[in-house]
């Protein structure tokens, strides 16, 4: 498991005073890209000129608001599916102050050769890093 | 069944070429705003001091690729729930020009007392407007 | 002069409950679209594989605040430099309500050929339609 | 001067594959934060109850794109006018690799009493920490 520490930040809040809908892309996108640099050391988007990943689907429940100024831990668990074709980055939010979970949640990537937007198999070698 | 026009905008793409997980948050909340507006004569998110709408639920599936200057034709279907606390907005985008369904999701918002945070039931004649 | 209508939305206020710094450059982008759809015919950001146009200065006063559903009017004038190598979009924001001035300011574009990143100067039948 | 590190992550980035024009004021609001937390042990939005402070002005000139994954330093200079109504952030964004100065601009703010959304002198303990 990986942790990525995150605050809300104001541009995360809208007028009802917590963090909106697409704060969480970024609290989520965060966590994907720091895990990528500190633990695979890859661009996880555009890997290279003929691999590159795109999110087929996103699911997150809110159980708890995030306010301006909270911070929290991003935890992420990367599961590679069996057609290797695909990972999914499990996801949940916790308030460090009170160690309640906010929101639990996931993003699928496809792993795609953009030249033809084709979806293709990872490399065994980026496979076995997502299973370390 | 309620359909919202919209069109992929620069903000809504990132280095990929193709619209990001956030813009779809903007086609989906344009979508429930203008169905507010002009079926149901109210702001959604905070229909009074005493009653307030927040997401607990979201799940998207992106079969294809949106791009710069897409027409695109969100469609929404509100469910309220049996417990009359909790509205189910489904959503689905469609591009104009090809008539393939591009994403497929939902956006769960429970009614709240903002002055106590708690969950409330919806009031009945809301409930009509949904149901209608 | 061109005039786009546009409303303040959820995603462009934040926890202080008005439309923070982020939003205005939707206010202006969506002017400044619907300004090249409406009166140009193209594609002001990318025209063509060897003409895009490229933000290198923008500068905004805030006079006003704008609130959740308020509607307001962005007029637009632009201006071509000397050089024909960069357009000034000059940007006001007006309440509808009140007619009171919220916002005003301008976003300078080069026209660069982005094969090289170099600016070039921009073709003379896109200046008459800039004047005009 | 304090100094910020950033990185132009995938939300920075658009269609033509460089950071947008929004980008930038987070990358400005960063760097406001963490110089607030860092330096001055404040949130510089909302002090207190009595004392918020608002952007009413912006400025930014941008001389070099910087792209997905660019390591950059957010230098930042407060000056407080001579009202002691308003300070101005003056920034600078330099890309790491190159030494390069990317972006000049600043964020001015008024410091207000949010009951009454009126102008008000900054405390005189806050006015020294800016000035240290």
């Amino acid at each position: 498991m990986f942790v990525n520490k995150d605050t809300v930040m104001v541009y995360d809040t809208d007028y009802q005073g917590v963090a909106h809908y697409a704060a969480y892309y970024r609290f989520f996108t965060d966590a994907i890209e720091n895990y990528k640099k500190q633990v695979l050391g890859i661009d996880i988007n555009a890997v290279s000129n003929e691999l590159w990943f795109v999110v087929v689907e996103s699911k997150a429940q809110y159980y708890k608001s995030l306010h301006i100024n909270d911070v929290i831990s991003v935890e992420l668990n990367p599961v590679v599916s069996d057609s290797k074709k695909s990972i999914t980055f499990n996801l949940k939010i916790k308030i460090d102050k009170t160690g309640e979970t906010a929101t639990e949640g996931y993003l699928t990537m496809v792993s795609i050769n953009p030249k033809v937007w084709k979806s293709v198999e990872m490399p065994q070698n980026l496979i076995e890093k997502f299973k370390s």
